[in-house]
């Protein structure tokens, strides 16, 4: 047994625990919040955290109702930018807490006039201690290199500060505990299926739209971390400015298409990449096609459903790797805490 | 002779007029920027625009010194999400001024109170007409699929806007034309090699940070839309977050590093991509390294520098899809205008 496999295996309780736990930590949080009124929301994160952020901005923008950007943190890095940041969130998330350019910004940001927001996994991590607010996302300790459990942690204890930010209904959450393990039950010959059919690819791409984009990019980092798939994640519309042009016919196309607006979006898509021939697979709704490989998801709401919508795919790289002779747990090249500039 | 070539070979004089002709447009657009006094800049756009856009996101950051982020379209278009944007300054940049999805965030960041600018090469366009402000790149019409002339135009104009709000001094980009004129009269040869070096390359990771990374996501799609080559851009940083992974002995992997802090900053990145075995192209700086191919930039400031990173790569990918019998004017799948939503 791999520790991949263990932690991904573990995603039920810890969401379980999310839930139970995390609200705590919000009233102060939101309180804080709403008496700076940000104006707009900045996330900077990287690799699997840098999705989580994605995540977060899609639900900044629409459950909380601000503006909302991804920034870079080497702006201020490396070309040593100071910008005025008073009345502007900055938000940093970090499974570990450590990377320098993470804390660099945060203090910048902090000096600046930034209300600043840690997200991470690590209370005792310098970032924790260098932001105003921290919240923590209970995910346990997290050993496999590739980030599982520490992933979906992040995007419910995401869920939960900006719906309770948005004056939302933190119970519509209740039920992800239980969706996560019927999906990771549901999704053990599927992901061996779908890693049955990139057993050969050395490229593919992942699209979808909206909060699933997330998904996408994280279900690619995945691959590229544990198999050294050439996965490449784009939103729905960027693929058709022009990367579609690539698509061989033959080649994998992996879309996440959720109920809801969307995965609505994603329908002209699949269109489109079909036509190019591409070897079509489908998580979710599957419209007019017949792919070659689908899973469905279960009708919870679009915005929580990247919770459930990664496991599987999740499963997948770790079953590619073990397929292609890789040691998922310790991917080459890799360190579970990455320190960049 | 490829409409691609002809608008290639173009760029130098498209950016002479760019230098005489936007200056004249920038006095009214600066005075309004500076009355309304904006506290973000969030930027919107899709193809080769979006990779201008990010380039003019470190502008934002660096010359005028407010924080800026990316923003997509889809918490609009498709969630409908209509968050609070006064004293946001919201960017739609759009080399044909068509795209729906940038006409419906514009017109509703306008509704929002937004101060919104549109940055197109059309301005008769639906785009140019919605937003308030409208600075035309006066790039001339472009008639091959893949953007070339409207890129670099785009970037200068965007530096143009950005150092004359910054109060900085116009005239720093007046070598900009001639230097164009020379990288291209430089790069025939070296791109014809480095087309050689990618001849049966099936993907290649591109990688850049700071400004320059604007370049890598530009040199990327252009590689994609003509060649068909998963070509994947990663800043440095995310790189080392785990993509770095998936590289494969022997797979070319093409760096951009300037003069600069950003050009700097990669220097680590290339002592791990030659560590993993990848066949390393360098447009640049080398430094310790002897690269399988490499071509020297010239000494501009580095902010500057990516109007002139572009030209050989836009060269390359020309000559690849021409050796790989592939029509440059007209990729597969694509048309001048892609219409999403």
């Amino acid at each position: 047994m791999t520790l991949m496999a263990t932690e991904i295996a573990e995603q039920p309780a810890v969401l379980e625990r999310v839930l139970r736990d995390v609200p705590a930590q919000l009233a102060p949080m939101v309180a804080r919040l709403r008496a700076t009124s940000p104006r707009v929301v900045l996330l900077a994160a990287r690799g699997t955290s840098d999705n989580a952020a994605l995540y977060a901005k899609y639900l900044v923008e629409t459950v909380v109702g601000l503006p909302a950007g991804l920034a870079s943190p080497s702006a201020m890095t490396i070309y040593g930018a100071r910008p005025d940041l008073r009345n502007v969130l900055v938000v940093a998330v970090s499974q570990s807490g450590g990377s320098p350019d993470l804390l660099e910004v945060t203090q910048a940001a902090r000096a600046s006039g930034a209300v600043t927001l840690a997200v991470t996994n690590a209370p005792q991590s310098p970032l924790a201690a260098a932001a105003e607010l921290h919240l923590d996302v209970e995910a346990g300790e997290e050993r496999a290199v590739p980030a599982t459990k520490s992933y979906t942690a992040q995007l419910l204890a995401l869920w939960l500060l900006c719906t309770a930010w948005g004056k939302g209904d933190l119970t519509a959450a209740d039920g992800v505990p239980v969706a996560a393990d019927a999906m990771l039950m549901r999704s053990a010959d599927p992901a061996d299926e779908l890693a049955a059919l990139l057993a050969r690819a050395d490229r593919i791409v992942v699209s979808a739209r909206g909060f699933a984009y997330a998904t996408a990019c994280e279900a690619a980092l995945k691959l590229m971390e544990t198999s050294y798939v050439a996965a490449h994640a784009f939103s729905g519309a960027d693929l058709l400015h022009g990367p579609i042009a690539m698509v061989a016919p033959g080649e994998p196309a992996l879309a996440i298409v959720p109920r809801g607006a969307g995965g609505a979006a994603m329908l002209p898509v699949l269109d489109r990449l079909h036509a190019a021939g591409a070897t079509l697979a489908i998580l979710g709704d599957c419209g007019r096609h017949a792919p070659s490989w689908s899973l469905s998801l279960p009708p919870v709401d679009e915005a929580l459903s990247p919770i459930l919508q990664i496991l599987p795919l999740q499963l997948t790289a770790l079953r590619l790797a073990l397929a292609r002779g890789t040691d998922p747990d310790l991917p080459r090249r890799l360190s579970k805490v990455t320190l960049t500039r």
